[in-house]
């Protein structure tokens, strides 16, 4: 039997190389919008500075801080109202799409995101900020970005390490989404062309750093998987990796990395129409292995004591996620499993190669 | 290189068997309405009536008259203002939605569609009216149901040819948006999807008619196709079938199944992607023959002939759909491949396996 609730959320994409600032002019007329508040972060500030030649900007944020501090989310809603604007544009990484979203949550002011990593906010109604060390977030249909300007060409100064482990953490977004909380079979179909993408996409980037053609894989299959995920919500995978990102402060793309396989290998034989699809898209080996041996091919970090977590963390670990675990998980999670997953991604070990689905 | 222009519209999806009142209510509560005009063709009276006791119906409209016409549309806009109507629910297939559109459209009043066959307007912002004998068609945002209730109890009467004839105008709807004028990779992963569960669910269909799992798989991926078509447009096979249809009255339906494996058979070498996608939804023969099989399989219609088409009318077709062959096609077509395609339609010509791309 089939059921599910699935809201898909109103979105024009327009993705071509080399065309970034033509299809941000085109969006802005679109909006009609006539005083549009740019944000870019520092490393795009050529592209910013030509976009500004051709839509009307009339205030400019260019020194975009990780994690959105209330503060500054503060003063760009103040600089948007003093300037009446109508429009915001938003160049970078995911700190550049959040500093709009607040403006666009407390304002109702309509985005154009132009991302410039492979991190998926651009497709979610999900805001974040930060009030001291306490991160807040939240879903509001006002912060989703009405326009998406793709322009691979933008990824070219990506270093490849970067570029790497932010296409795992798409990867890690589609996966996850297979058995998250509100998991339905469109998150499912996307999930599923989001990995075609970027397997070989992250593959080939790991090849020949320079070549765009695979960056551009990369690129449409992480929008792919976000899409999937925002829909899809937070499971298993993600929820340790937060609890780990927290208690541990180890950097977020890799842990993404070097947990997935681990879950893959726990939840798959419970869920083997995902497995199926993973493996699928991995060319044909089982999916757990699969996921392992594509980290290791793409020289990413090998375990979580290599990113410094300390074996004494794992108990802990173990019984903060625990308290997380979502009901849709596929098969019931103990706390032995909890930390039997967590002892084997600590140490790296390997995966064995199952039968396949 | 990838590159394409893509508008996700946005809408919320409940698909939960035998559930239809429960969401419908739920829906109606969602927009805060509180003045409904209820659309429902007669064959879904009591479902109607029982809706009618748990939402606030101020309005009913009762006789669906096929293919809108503008004063039954201007009639139900009257109703719907002199009631001061907050929300349209309309029940029932192509006709009951398009009304509702047609409100939708004059009103700005949002629509709860609940489908009964798997045409799919409910997932597109295509409007249509006739008037006299003139069809008119147009797209706006304001037609999209905000919310579509799917329940495949519903669909258990729906008679087994029907189901059928109609399940097939849902895989054209998959295929054709492969090479449409707005074809994109978010069309092509919902149709491949879409694929997916329409052929297992209209074999299964067809073996048993009771089989209301294949009726729930089918009106799924149904739902799949009709999105994608929405996005990219009509192509080369809805053009064929347009023309057909107009100039010799061909039930609607039935020309789909006969026509579309001809165009997979004249397209397929040229787009090897969308060729292999269909093949592997078809379990492995080459595209064109696995949709020939198909049909046969279902045991639909075998020609244009057995249709009722003149074959002295195969020329004048192909004078005709010539001048509406989309752009994006991925070969040329000339005249002599239409009549060449046309012939083979009309008297059901086997189609040759290939090799499987």
């Amino acid at each position: 039997m089939i059921e599910f609730d699935h809201t898909t959320l109103g979105q024009r994409v327009l993705f071509a190389r080399g065309q970034a600032v033509d299809n941000i002019v085109s969006a802005v007329g679109d909006l009609s919008a006539s005083r549009v508040l740019l944000v870019a972060d520092s490393f795009v500030t050529s592209l910013a500075d030509e976009m500004a030649h051709r839509v009307p900007v009339v205030a400019r944020i260019d020194d975009v801080v990780q994690h959105v501090p209330v503060a500054n989310g503060r003063a760009a809603v103040d600089l948007a109202r003093l300037e009446a604007v109508d429009a915001v544009v938003c160049i970078g990484g995911g700190s550049s799409t959040g500093l709009a979203k607040f403006v666009a949550r407390d304002t109702g002011i309509p985005i154009v995101a132009v991302p410039t990593t492979f991190a998926g906010s651009e497709a979610t109604d999900v805001w974040g900020q930060t009030d001291g060390d306490r991160k807040t977030t939240g879903s509001d249909p006002k912060v989703l970005p009405r326009v998406v300007v793709y322009d691979a060409a933008l990824f070219a100064s990506l270093p490849a390490r970067l570029a790497v482990a932010s296409g795992l953490n798409a990867v890690a977004h589609a996966v996850d989404a297979f058995w998250a909380p509100r998991a339905d079979p469109i998150d499912t179909a996307l999930g599923t062309e989001g990995l075609r993408a970027l397997v070989p996409g992250l593959r080939a980037m790991s090849e020949n750093p320079d070549n765009l053609d695979a960056r551009e894989a990369t690129l449409y299959g992480a929008y792919l998987a976000a899409v999937a995920f925002a829909s899809a919500g937070s499971a298993l995978h993600h929820k340790i990796c937060h609890v780990l990102g927290g208690a541990f402060g180890l950097s977020h793309a890799d842990t993404h990395a070097v947990v997935l396989p681990y879950v893959m290998d726990f939840n798959g034989p419970a869920a083997p129409d995902a497995a199926r699809r993973v493996s699928d898209a991995l060319g044909g080996s089982s999916a757990a292995r699969g996921l392992y041996d594509l980290r290791r091919d793409l020289g990413v970090v090998d375990s979580l004591s290599q990113l410094g977590m300390p074996e004494d963390g794992i108990d802990t670990a173990a019984e903060r996620i625990i308290a997380a675990v979502p009901a849709s998980n596929p098969r019931p999670v103990a706390l032995a499993d909890l930390r039997t997953l967590l002892a084997a991604a600590w140490a790296g070990d390997p995966i064995d190669e199952q039968e396949r689905v």
